[in-house]
């Protein structure tokens, strides 16, 4: 008898999300240039919480209640809030068991859009190989969601979809993967050597190129920083307690 | 001064299309397996014209005034119509001069997506070198906008549209790539070698090898078998008068 196979996907956009979402995927929500970054390297510093809200106004409304609140829109800080969403800002004793409330352009849009689904996670190159392990252990259909840009799709999100099916495919036979999934193992096999270069025309790096920030792009991209897993419980990102 | 460059993108599913859509592009709608390559295939054989209609209501209208009537739903030809969208169907002397009416699962959807669009043509491997030569010479944006499979991403279409992204970028330097044009750019290079074989683990081909269609699907990968373009006008795709 086979076994039935579990479905790996990805879903290149939140607004394509509906036509990919169901009830059984574990939803990976992607933002490497910046959100995921920021978020997996504010809970490596000791964050306690992070609360992820879609608009400015709700943002507002938290730092008046005296919340830590980060705020990036077009790639830059919105004046007003005590950081962007670079991940430098998110490093340091200042984020040491504190809640945080971020919004950005497309990151916490995108966590917005899955909150009813059976588990969200949070990744990004700094965690990959935890995430990995987590999504192995799980044995649950995945489905990536990339938060792309202003929901067009974006490289870095997607290739980074293809680095971890690419992982989790020479780890494990289960999966059945979508014709996105496929196409985007064989993008990242091409990058592996050397993702920096590959994404060097990628229009959101040269959006953050423009905006000096050459080194937040480098550190996004470099993997295993952190064991962490951001998991979204409660309206609420907190560190998976594993194992 | 530095010219304006022209955008190339590419949009991965009509259900994506409002994100993507502007007044200036050529919208070149794909659907490789089969509904794009069938259309393409009547045009060689002399059909006049296309209508292409988005539901089996409409097409049941036509049949009922007389009309040639093709019709596939999940990949099969519905009962009750003169044919389904393989190209083989749209081969002879039983198309030439004739107005046929079409309706497919996904590729009549996607041009009644696009049908405000500045202008619509029809891509296909089979007539992709005479495509990119009127891309190329029209000197406007381009997006292509795949079919896809249900409103998800599927691999042919997608690759199909990174091939003709590298054919124009390698003859003109005026394109400015998004990122899913770039991406399929680097996905078409890889599988110019051997592309029946690159697309052997797609969800669609796999859809219909079940369905014993696999005649279909070389032929729908062999490269120019026509130099008719199909443009939608009024309502109806005609073949465009070259030069």
């Amino acid at each position: 008898m086979e076994t039935k196979k579990l479905k790996i996907d990805v879903c290149f956009s939140p607004y394509l999300y509906p036509v990919y979402k169901d009830n059984e995927s574990i939803v990976v929500v992607i933002d490497i240039l910046r959100a995921t970054s920021a978020i997996c390297t504010a809970f490596e510093h000791g964050a306690e919480k992070i609360i992820p809200v879609a608009t400015l106004d709700e943002a507002k409304a938290y730092k008046q209640k005296g919340f830590l609140v980060g705020a990036e829109r077009n790639g830059e800080p919105v004046e007003g809030f005590d950081f962007g969403n670079s991940p430098f800002h998110y490093m340091g004793e200042h984020v040491k068991g504190k809640t945080i409330v971020l919004t950005t352009t497309n990151g916490t849009r995108a966590i917005e859009t899955a909150k009813d689904a059976y588990k969200i996670v949070i990744g990004s190159f700094l965690n990959i190989s935890a995430l990995c392990d987590f999504l192995i252990s799980e044995k649950r259909n995945i489905l990536f969601l990339c938060s792309g840009w202003k929901n067009k799709f974006n490289l870095e999100d997607a290739v980074f979809a293809g680095a971890v099916t690419d992982e989790i495919s020479k780890r494990s036979t289960y999966y059945d993967m979508g014709d996105a999934c496929l196409a985007m193992k064989y993008l990242a096999q091409m990058t592996q050597k050397n993702p920096n270069k590959f994404l060097n025309h990628s229009s959101h790096k040269e959006r953050l190129a423009a905006l000096n920030l050459k080194e937040d792009v480098r550190y996004c991209l470099t993997p295993n920083q952190t064991k962490a897993i951001p998991i979204y419980k409660d309206g609420a990102l907190i560190k998976m307690v594993n194992g």
